[in-house]
């Protein structure tokens, strides 16, 4: 297969990463590769050794994934094509034979721990959690003996060798991970009428105010955000950039306004695509905010400009 | 002389309107015709026959000068092509030979008469005011022998066969009344770098916070305010409309942004015009709100939207 | 009778604030003094002359009325303790026997020029129109024969012995004046849940945004605001103060919270007054503004500071 | 040693966090425990088996410490007493004998690896990279062979029989990490002048607009943030709470005063207390949010209410 039929993942194979990747029609006809870490994932489609990268961007429970929204916001531009919601659920899995009296040390990924904390202190008080590099990584520790026990998803047991020994794992309701398909920019998808952008942003400076400003741009074209997340811009404490999501797609002229808003607002933008939104919601649009309004203030602006304003401009207060 | 060569101006002669009026180079090549009233002087420019108008439009004493501010705003559009700022102090006008102790009664215009008040009471505390249609009608009245006395430009005091008794009287410092030359919509004059754009707006509806919205719409562009002033719509208590004069020229970026954004916004807009401050006060250009900052954004915006995100777009950030 | 039982109005006898003052329960046990002049009549309330004075503040055709909101304004401190609205119809008074072809000359006060200014076009169109300085004393100018017709109230025409010749004359639908009765500073009347409170605020200098901010003072306490109108402060064009009318009462907190904030955001702030709504529109009061919101806010305060949190202060995040 | 006398902090020993408790001088008298877990450590104090906790918030890099600003978010309520900043640079550890060249895999805690990547793929670019459950405990896992060299704190070698190899390693220039003194809720302590206000708040509910608002509330009282931070709520993908850091004392009347609108904005608001600023930075007094201001609009408030103003209140405008 060539680089334009392969995809790179947040491996190793049996994460929930490659489930939520074999989601997609397209993953039946595509080379999927598990990649070590998320910024080798997407530094493969960079380089042009892949054409899209699967990754979590975001976790109801922990938060941003961090490596994801960093990678994201520097180095070689990428773009988000698509997005994928999976309900978590976690599966605790064991060598054949063995029950939950045995258990004395459970691993699995960082972020797991606390979307299984509440569970494990019910039911395994005295185990020894210890951090694994990812779920299906605690299950293949597991299976070498250096863990009892290993929270990962219950898809993950074949390739290892284990078995579920619970299932349905997750402290919180409604956990559910997020991920995108990243690819090198190139013209967005259509819009679909249910869209959502992603961009950074960073601060001209720090004064106060400056994020205040940031929203009221947003809120001026009516565009509503649905994600904000600060980052440190690793330039010392108090120094944040902005990862945000928000409602539409570039091409809607609302959508589009914001954009060249926070362009002109902000030290620096990164625009990271428009995409479907994955549960199909349609944005609110306010009164004023339509394409069609945007359009017709523009074409108002021109008659303005060139002095061909006629009775019916401006009549309303006649 | 032909219809394009004649301005009217807010009569009878011997007005400030008339000494504003004279101020402009123009007026020596012009046919300068006095009219009865302010909607009457405009009527002729919106009927073709005469080329312009000047009428004043603001005091800084009385405030807005209604007459002007509601024609302006309602009827055939039309637009302001230049402003004249004239201080004003008045001249107490009488017939020769009477002293102030002979004056009983005074006139003048009703927007003289708290300009005055001051000095009345001081000088005149026992003389009746009664109001006339112009400073220059109190004049002729006081030749007619109606009233002892009339407060007018000293001007005005030959055209009447009268002479001043006191000059110089304003109760406030700094007293000045704003002109504007008004004409039939056209292409608005160069920008000079000095502008100044007027408009009249109706919010969409009366909910709360929708004045605070438009300021805000101004605010995110960058764009100053100069003056704004409420006017009922006629359609009851509590049912406004804006009079506005912002910094910048309508072909500056930041207030075609504005504008536009205001147009969708509000329920109408009118645009008055941008024409040369009196001042010469250049606008504080906030950063990235420049002409050039607005282009490179929308030429970033363009590079999204074909998929031409390059190295350098989002760098700041890395 | 004495000072405490009196109460000026903006005379001559016949105007329409006689009219509105005469809707007052309390007029028909007062002593009622028609003044020359809105400063007249609120001079007298303020050297103990009178308990109070009857005013028109606003119009809903021509606006403000800038003497009552300028007095108010400035001079020793005056409150508003109740409001009037009257509709305004005006009928043409003329001498008995006189018809509608033998009009050449009407008078009227300037304010009503303005609002019968359409109907003079249709029937009149000939007719030569001179300001008087008040409704009722264009009506005795006709009396005295020095007009032919006079607009003013229907309730004038016996006092100067006039008829009506036409009578219900007004260009705008809905014409409404809205008067004040005013007097020395005390305790506001009781709230009665339908307020209004009044307030003339000078921002703290011109920079760009400090109306925007004043704005957002009352927003952010969730306090809609019923009428705002610019007015110049004397110092210069481009130098305004805004007289502001709110909803609710001075003792309702967010009322107070806006005020507070307002006194520490601007250079001056003058409360003029709470006083029952004349329509006994009840606010709309957004989520977190009731007075309960405002107690439990201070009252959790002061465990912060106290060091009494306990298990139920921010919980629902838990 | 009592309760009363006992600090846990974020162990094992050898942190980072208990380098940072070591600057503290009252450590010096204090029995300093460490503990497995940010929860761990925090759950001694809620309890009563400590008097005080060191943890990890804020990392320059890679941003909040999620565990902590969760845990101070949910649970029985905390407060912070004072903030720590520590600049974070490693030091890679290795038995005694290992070469650069012998180093095959290489470990630390999860939080470290962003900090060192850079440094590894020049140096160690074939090195394996496994996370430890800490810094300490990844030098422990060298100490006993099973891994070639752990990323942590030079001070962490004596301990675990290790030295030093490289020292002074980061990627970012100013890494720092910030920790906090966490205690039970008590009054906070006296302000310094230069302090720190913390806080979580909810959102009502995800309206458009509903985090500028809150923003607008610290703006309108003067207030400046020094951090905000999303985080999920746990609820699903897209609801937030935000942990913010602001400028001031809890005392401060503008702090105060923002607290209570935000108390009433939001659906619920925990108060994490106000502690110096460990940069010492005083806070940019914004004109008009002075306690003297606050004092003052209250003041005058009073006197609104109880209808004594005077002559001095609203002169400015006169």
């Amino acid at each position: 297969m060539t680089a334009a039929s392969r995809y790179t993942y947040l491996g190793p194979e049996g994460t929930f990463t490659e489930a939520a990747l074999r989601t997609l029609p397209e993953a039946a006809t595509r080379e999927l590769v598990p990649m070590i870490s998320v910024p080798a994932a997407l530094d493969a489609v960079r380089s042009g050794e892949a054409a899209g990268a699967l990754v979590p961007i975001e976790n109801s429970v922990e938060g941003g994934v961090t490596a994801t929204v960093d990678e994201l916001a520097s180095g070689r531009p990428l773009m988000i094509y698509r997005e994928v919601l999976l309900p978590i659920a976690f599966a605790l899995l064991v060598r054949p034979g063995t029950t939950i009296n045995d258990i004395k040390t459970v691993t699995g990924h960082p972020v797991a721990q606390p979307q299984v904390r509440g569970w494990l202190e019910r039911f395994l008080p005295e185990a020894h959690w210890e951090s694994a590099a990812s779920n299906a990584d605690g299950a293949r520790l597991v299976q070498e003996g250096r863990f009892d026990a290993a929270f990962a998803g219950e898809f993950a047991a074949p390739t290892y060798g284990l078995e579920p020994l619970v299932t349905d794992i997750h402290d919180a309701h409604n956990a559910t991970t997020r991920f995108v398909l990243v690819g090198r920019p190139a013209r967005p998808a259509a819009p679909t009428g249910a869209d959502k952008t992603s961009m950074v942003l960073w601060l001209r400076d720090d004064h106060p105010g400056a994020l205040l400003e940031v929203l009221q741009e947003y809120a001026t074209c009516g565009v509503n955000l649905v994600r904000i997340e600060s980052r440190p811009t690793g330039r010392g404490i108090g120094q944040y950039s902005f990862s945000v999501d928000c409602e539409g797609h570039v091409s809607d002229r609302r959508v589009g306004e914001a954009l060249m808003g926070l362009k002109r607002l902000c030290s620096d933008l990164r625009f990271l695509g428009s995409y479907p939104r994955y549960d199909q919601v349609e944005p609110r649009v306010v009164a004023g905010t339509a394409d069609a309004d945007f359009l017709r203030a523009s074409d108002w602006l021109t008659r303005c400009l060139d002095g061909r304003l006629n009775e019916s401009d401006g009549r309303a207060g006649g």
